[in-house]
C-alpha cells in the first residue's frame, strides 16, 4: 500500500506560505466553530521514526488558539500508566467537548513500535486492535472528531535524517538503538506500519498518508487536511440537526491528493522480439504451476480492472491460452442482473470464487462499488465509502483460506485511450467493442482518476496486492501481468510445500 | 449471563392456542409487507443440543407463506463447502430482497460445536469472530434483517431428552457421541456459548434467549419475537424514508421478557448470631486478602447497584470496615458535574479506575447510562442500545489486564422498600437518605425491573460477572457480597501464584 505513495512531492516556498496562511485562517474560525458547538477532536500525529512529528505538530499549532487544545507526547510509559489497563492514560486525556488534544504517537504504540521490538507478542495482536478499534469507535460514537497523520518518509531519507542528528553532538541523543535498527530493517517496520493502517482505516476514524519528506509539503498538507475534516464535521452535524438527511460530500482538496496514478511511468515499452520470447517463455512455466496448484489445492483469485481500452482482455487472453480450461474461469461483470440486483452487492462475486485448486478470473470486480457506481451515483456516498472496508474484509478472509489474490490496474493515459477508441471505431472487427457509453465515460476521466487513486491507497493490502500495469505498450503490459502471477504462484507453492 | 435465565417457564395449551394463532397472522402479515418493501431477512436457530430446534423452525414456518423463505440445515461441511473459505456456503445463501432464509445452525459453529470439539484452535478464534462481525455487519449494513434466537435448556432437561430418544430404536441414532460429551461437560460447553452470545450480540444483529424447557412456551416467544422484530424493522425504514428522524421505540412483550428479578428468591435470612459470626470471620479474610492483592499488583473493582434503600451502603460498609485506607477508594456516583457532563459517559469511570494492587468500590456506575438514563430519556435510544457493547468492552479491557471485576446488584422487593422508605422518613437520623426523587423513581419500578432484566442478561460476562444480592434480610445480604468477594479474590490470587 504506502510503496503506491509518491514521496517527491515538494512546495515551492511561496505556495506554500500563501496555503498555510490561507488554511491558518480557515483552521482558526473552524476551531472556534467546533468551540461554539461542543465538538471534541484529537488529532493522532503517528509515522517513520525522523519524519518530522514534532515539527509538524508545532507548525500546526500555529494556527490554534493555544487556550483550546493540549498536546500530548506520549512516549514509553509511567510508572503511573503502567498499573493501569493500557488505554486508562488516553482515555483520562480525551478531550472535554469543544476542545483540541493532539498526540505526537498514541495508542497505536502497541501495534506498531511495541510489536517491532517484541514488547506486543503476536499472539496478543488481535487484543491490542480490537482495543484501538473499540476505543476508537466509542468517541467517534460519542460525537469526538479523531483525524489519524501518518508522516511517511522512505528508508533514504531516513537514514539521512538520523545521519544529521547522529552527526551533531547537541541532537545526537535523539537518534537511539532502536531508530537505527527500525531504519535497517525498514522493509520489516514498514509492512508492521502497513498492517496498522489498513486495520484500522475505518470510515469514522480514516488515516490520511502525509508524504513527509518536503516539510513544506507536509504541513500544507496536515494543516488542509485537519480543516478539511473539522468544516466536514461540522456540515455533517448541521446537516443531522437539520434532518435533510445524508451526509455532506467530502469534496478530496485536489492539491494533496495521494495520486498513485499521477506517478506511474508509461513509457516502458518491449520490443516484439522480447515480448514474443518472454511471453511463451512465462505462458510455459505457468502451465506448469496451474497443475501444482491443483495437486496442493491452492485457490486463485486474480482481478483485472482498468480504464476502457486499458487491455484487460487482451491480457486475460495471454494468461488463459496455455491453461487446462477445467482448472480456471473467467467471470466477466456486468452490470447487475435482475436476481443479482436484488441480492447484497458482493453475493455474486462469492458465488464466482474458485474452489481450491481453482483460478478465478474476474474481468471487472467488486471494485465496480467504488467506481461507477461511487461516480454515477449507483449507490450512496454511505455505501461506497463502507466499501472499502468490506471489501478489505472478504479479501482477507479469502487470503485466510490460503488463496492467492491478485488485482490489476491496466493503467494507460488518455491520449493512448483516445488513439484505441479511434481505432476500433475504424477496424469492423473491432467496432462491437466501443460505444458511445466509453465516450461519457471518458469524459469523466478526472473523476474516475481521483476514485481510482483512493481505491488503490485503501484497498491495497499485503494479503491482496493492487499492480499498477504500465498499460501504454501492450507487450510490456502483458508480459508484466503474467510475470507478476508466475511469480506470486511460485512464491505461493514455495511456502504450501514447506508447511507440509 | 445463561445461569441468570430462569427456565422454569410454561404456557397453558390455551394462551398458547391464542398466542399462536394471534401472533401467527401477525406474522402472515408482516412477511407479506417485508416482501413489499424488499427487506431480505434471516432468522437463525442456534442453542444446546436437543433444544428442540428443528421442532421449533417446524413450527415457525407454519405462519409463512412457503413460497417465501427457504431453510438451510447447516450439518458438517460438504465437499464443495471445505474447498471454498468458510463463509462463502452462507454468502451464497443469502436471500434476495424480500425473502426469508432460516438457518438451522449457522456461521456460529465455528465458535461453537467446531471450538468444543478442537475444530476451530484458541489462536484462531479471535479471527473466527471477526469473520462472523464482519459478516454480519456487512449484511445488516446492507439492508438484511438478522434475528438470532439461542435456545437454552438445563443440563439435566438435556440429559432426559438425549435419553428418551436414545431408548427408542427410531431415534437412538439422533444421540451422537458428541452429544453426550457436551452434556457430560455441559458447564463447559455452557461457556463456550456464553462467550458467543457476549461477543456476538450487537445493536445490529442482537440475540434473542429462548427458554425452551417448555415447547410451547418456547414456540409462543419465538414466533413473537420474530414477528416484534419485523415489525420493528419495518417501522424504522418508514422512519428513515421519511426522515423524520430516530428509530421507533422497541416495546418488549412483557409476556416474554427473561425476568431475571422475578425468579430471585427473597426470602433468604440470617440469624443476628450467624451474621455476626460469619461476618467476622469473613471480614478479617478480606483483611489478609488485601495485602495479598497489594502485593501480587491485582486490581479490584466492584460495582454496586440496587433499588433505593436496597442496601449499597451497608454493605459497603461492611466491606471496608477492615481494610487499610491507602488500599481502596470508594467512588459515590452521582448526576455528571459539569466537567463530566462534556466529556463521553465513560470518562469520568475511566479516571477512577484503580492502579494496580488497589481496591475501587464504585457505589452507583456506568450501568446509569442503561438504567436512569434510559428511563428518563437522558440518552437517546441509540445510545443507551450501544451501552452494552460499550460497557462490556471497557470491563474486558480491564479484565484483560488482570482485573478482578465483580458487579453487585442489591435486590429487595417493592413491599421491602416502602418499608425501608417509611422507617427512613420516621428516624431522623436517616431523613437525609430519603427524598421526593426516591419515591417517584419508585412509581417507575417496572420500567427499571425491565430495563434492569436485560442490563443483568446483556453484561453479565465471564469475566465480569452480576451478582444478584437477596436482599431483603440485610444480614444475608452483607455477608453474601462478603463472602462472594473473598471468594473472588482468593481464586485470582491463587491463578495469579501459579502463574508465577
Amino acid at each position: 500500500m504506502l510503496e503506491k505513495i509518491d514521496l517527491s512531492k515538494k512546495a515551492d516556498k511561496e505556495t506554500c506560505r500563501q496555503v498555510m496562511e490561507q488554511e491558518g485562517e480557515r483552521l482558526a474560525r473552524l476551531q472556534r466553530e467546533c468551540k461554539a458547538a461542543g465538538i471534541p477532536v484529537m488529532i493522532v500525529f503517528e509515522g517513520m521514526g525522523a519524519a518530522g512529528k514534532g515539527v509538524q505538530i508545532n507548525r500546526l499549532i500555529q494556527a490554534l488558539d493555544p487556550r483550546g487544545f493540549s498536546v500530548y507526547a506520549s512516549n514509553s510509559s509511567s510508572e503511573e500508566e503502567r498499573m493501569r489497563p493500557f488505554l486508562w492514560r488516553f482515555w483520562i486525556k480525551t478531550p472535554a467537548n469543544g476542545r483540541i488534544a493532539i498526540f505526537d504517537r498514541s495508542w497505536y504504540r502497541s501495534v506498531q513500535a511495541d510489536r517491532f521490538d517484541g514488547i506486543t507478542k503476536e499472539e496478543d495482536l488481535a487484543g491490542a486492535y480490537q482495543d484501538i478499534l473499540s476505543f476508537e469507535k466509542q468517541l467517534t460514537d460519542g460525537g469526538t472528531v479523531i483525524i489519524k497523520l501518518f508522516l511517511y518518509i522512505s528508508k533514504e531519507e531516513q537514514k539521512k535524517r538520523f545521519q544529521k542528528l547522529d552527526d551533531s553532538k547537541e541532537t545526537s541523543w535523539r537518534v537511539t538503538k532502536q531508530d537505527w535498527k527500525r531504519n535497517k530493517e525498514y522493509d520489516t517496520y514498514l509492512k508492521i506500519n502497513e498492517e496498522m493502517l489498513e486495520n484500522t482505516d475505518t470510515d469514522a476514524a480514516p488515516w490520511t498518508i502525509i508524504e513527509a519528506t518536503d516539510k513544506d509539503y507536509a504541513a500544507m498538507k496536515i494543516r488542509s487536511t485537519v480543516a478539511q475534516r473539522l468544516a466536514y464535521e461540522l456540515e455533517r452535524r448541521k446537516a443531522a440537526a437539520q434532518k435533510d438527511g445524508g451526509a455532506p460530500e467530502v469534496r478530496p482538496d485536489n492539491r494533496f491528493k495521494n495520486g498513485v496514478l499521477s506517478g506511474v511511468d508509461l513509457s516502458k515499452t518491449l520490443t516484439r522480439e522480447e515480448y514474443k520470447n518472454e511471453l511463451s517463455h512465462l505462458q510455459k512455466k505457468l502451465e506448469k504451476l496451474h497443475s501444482e496448484l491443483y495437486r496442493l489445492r491452492i485457490p486463485v483469485v486474480l482481478c483485472f480492472e482498468g480504464w476502457d481500452a486499458g487491455g484487460k482482455g487482451g491480457a486475460i487472453k495471454r494468461l488463459t491460452s496455455h491453461l487446462d480450461p477445467r482448472g480456471y474461469q473467467v467471470n466477466p461483470t456486468a452490470s447487475p442482473n435482475d436476481i443479482e440486483r436484488v441480492h447484497h452487492y458482493l453475493w455474486r462475486f462469492w458465488n464466482n470464487m474458485p474452489k481450491a485448486g481453482h483460478i478465478a478470473i474476474f474481468d471487472r470486480t467488486w471494485y465496480g462499488r467504488v467506481m461507477v457506481e461511487r461516480i454515477e451515483g449507483f449507490c450512496t456516498e454511505a455505501e461506497w465509502k463502507r466499501a472499502y472496508q468490506e471489501i478489505n474484509e472478504m479479501e482477507a478472509h479469502m487470503a485466510n483460506f490460503g488463496t492467492v489474490i491478485l488485482k490489476f490496474w491496466m493503467h494507460i493515459d488518455k491520449d493512448e485511450q483516445e488513439r484505441r477508441f479511434h481505432e476500433r471505431m475504424e477496424n469492423p472487427a473491432k467496432q462491437w467493442k466501443i460505444t458511445d457509453e466509453d465516450w461519457r465515460n471518458r469524459e469523466k476521466w478526472d473523476q474516475y482518476e481521483t476514485a481510482v487513486d483512493e481505491m488503490l491507497v485503501r484497498t491495497s493490502t499485503t494479503y491482496a496486492p493492487w499492480i499498477v500495469v504500465e498499460g501504454n505498450s501492450k507487450y510490456y503490459a502483458r508480459v508484466k501481468v503474467l510475470r507478476c502471477v508466475v511469480e506470486a504462484l511460485e512464491e505461493k507453492i514455495k511456502k504450501a510445500e514447506s508447511a507440509t
